[in-house]
């Protein structure tokens, strides 16, 4: 029984009771301990690694079957579920719903490499637009408020798939951490009438300090207040709130610099793990009460977070964050490496 | 040069620049791999692990020396200062700070015992009730607004230096996390006029699916929303928002039902590495503003959090969790273990 239950403390949303008490223990104890003999990613498994929602392939090839450049699949871990409702409802003081969801795959590459930055900027090009086919696709449907992508690239290792891959989840709330956002780039627009995201791209593009790499439609920053060592955002110069409404031109951009910040923190940090989000606008539909209006006071980015330091009781007990490197010390040495 | 930043885009407030380039890059490269020789937290290594600040010690024997059953240091690594200003400022549309604080390691045994939970009962008291002193010592220092007492408990290792031992911070801000929580249960009372956390706890002694273990003054339960696998909360049953003004006997109690806690989740996962937080109110004192008017919407409790899956994308992006093991599963497990 998976649910997704409200934390009445935080309003967080939880989802929880995707595994039962003997698959919990089961899959604990194999972490890091099972090698991958066949790579379920590489082309010839398409019936093993999941349903086909979603191809670039070669005309005439039929799904399930080699011949494809991006592949998207549902998640064999799906932690939320398609074919539900809702159903929000209380139980005592608390609330909780039904794990409605989407939990797909974007299969990145038919060659087995692990990082995205390994591939051609064309290759980063058909991703990042393989992630505007289904975050619009998903927009059809009225029970979702929003769509997240997100990647986890690990170091090397027997134990790890090694095929690059990134996770497309879409949620019947809106998260968090956007509503976070939401709210304080829209205190700032209420009292600036300027959009926060665009006034900050204005500053750092003044004083170049933390500055990684740009070109005409993207700036790639250490953020002024970094939570880790070589955090990289990359955001667009020209003001959107949507990742959806991006041009094939600027998606195009995008994976030139997301390619070159991921290099460069690569060969500083020695291929480390890493994720990135990409932080975008809840679904634009009309009607749709508040968060539903939102247009000129968010600005859509990707969030690159190494994760070489282990988190402390500080950070879960603060919600801060200790970021032993100055943010502008690690522009400096990103701006310097060789690609 | 080391400044508490605040994130424009989120209002968390981050401490950077703890480490130089050459540093951390050391620090970086050494992680995991130096071997404690002699422990610096054993009695006749105080000249070596810090200048004592406060200390539970045989009456006639001096400050850094043996002879004590609790010690509290300044931390060596400490990413705060108490000889600063906080000197809060602008640059450009940023905001920043110097980073005045305190931190402080409280060694929790002259022994060489890794874990709190094998302590006795006694002298788990004694570490709690040094909680409260540092704590309420730093109260009369007016720059600061909150202090957090948090410990980082990891997997024996001859990486690890394996003493028992928590840290406090003194900060001159409400950390963000609290401030989310303080907000919360303000709007909760302010509608009902009862503690959010007080009605959780008759909630849950009614039906006790998720209670971990209870006595006369404190329950430990597996929260509804839980963020981790078995993470347990323990909660003071008499309402009361500030950990400083817990009776002696209260602490007692407090120490058995942490100690019982921390005992099981060590059965049940093997010793795995685990973060506790206690929340507790920002410092009331009086006329400093919002904060320091709240007394009865608020209820101090220790979060303990075990750490045993690793933290995706998802995780990082939404601000939400994906908790594989139902709440009352895990509960369940945590009370069947034979203490």
């Amino acid at each position: 029984m998976t649910e997704i239950r409200k934390d009445p403390f935080t309003g967080q949303w939880i989802v929880t009771g995707t595994e039962g008490e003997q698959d919990f223990f089961t899959s604990l104890a194999l972490q890091e301990k099972t090698e991958w003999k066949v790579c379920p990613f590489c082309p010839g498994s398409e019936k093993v690694s999941g349903k086909e929602i979603y191809a670039l392939r070669t005309p005439g090839t039929p799904a399930d079957s080699p011949g494809w450049e991006v592949r998207v699949i549902v998640s064999k871990q799906a932690a939320l579920q398609i074919e539900s409702d809702p159903d929000r409802r209380p139980e005592g003081m608390y609330d909780l719903m039904n794990n409605v969801g989407a939990h797909e795959v974007i299969i990145e590459t038919p060659d087995h490499i692990k990082n995205l930055s390994n591939l051609s900027v064309d290759q980063v090009t058909k991703v990042l637009s393989t992630y505007q086919a289904r975050m619009r696709d998903l927009e059809g449907d009225r029970r979702f408020k929003y769509s997240l992508v997100f990647k986890n690239q690990r170091k090397a290792s027997k134990y790890r798939l090694g095929h690059s891959h990134s996770q497309l989840v879409a949620l019947p709330i809106t998260p968090k951490s956007i509503k976070d956002e939401l709210q304080n780039s829209r205190e700032y627009y209420s009292y600036k009438e300027r959009c926060l995201y665009c006034d900050v791209i204005t500053q750092e593009l003044k004083d170049p300090k933390r500055i990684v790499e740009e070109n005409d439609y993207f700036v790639a920053i250490t953020p002024f207040a970094s939570r880790f060592p070589f955090e990289v955002w990359v955001l667009p110069k020209r003001h959107n709130c949507d990742y959806l409404r991006e041009s094939y031109d600027s998606i195009n951009n995008l994976a030139k610099i997301l390619k070159g910040s991921l290099l460069r923190i690569e060969k500083v940090l020695d291929d480390p793990p890493l994720n990135y989000m990409l932080h975008t606008a809840p679904y634009l539909r009309e009607r749709e009460g508040y968060w539903g209006t939102i247009r000129d006071d968010y600005h859509w980015h990707i969030e690159i977070t190494p994760q070489i330091l282990e988190l402390t009781g500080f950070e879960w007990g603060t919600g801060s964050y200790i970021e032993p490197l100055l943010p502008e010390t690690a522009a400096q040495i990103l701006r310097d490496v060789k690609l």
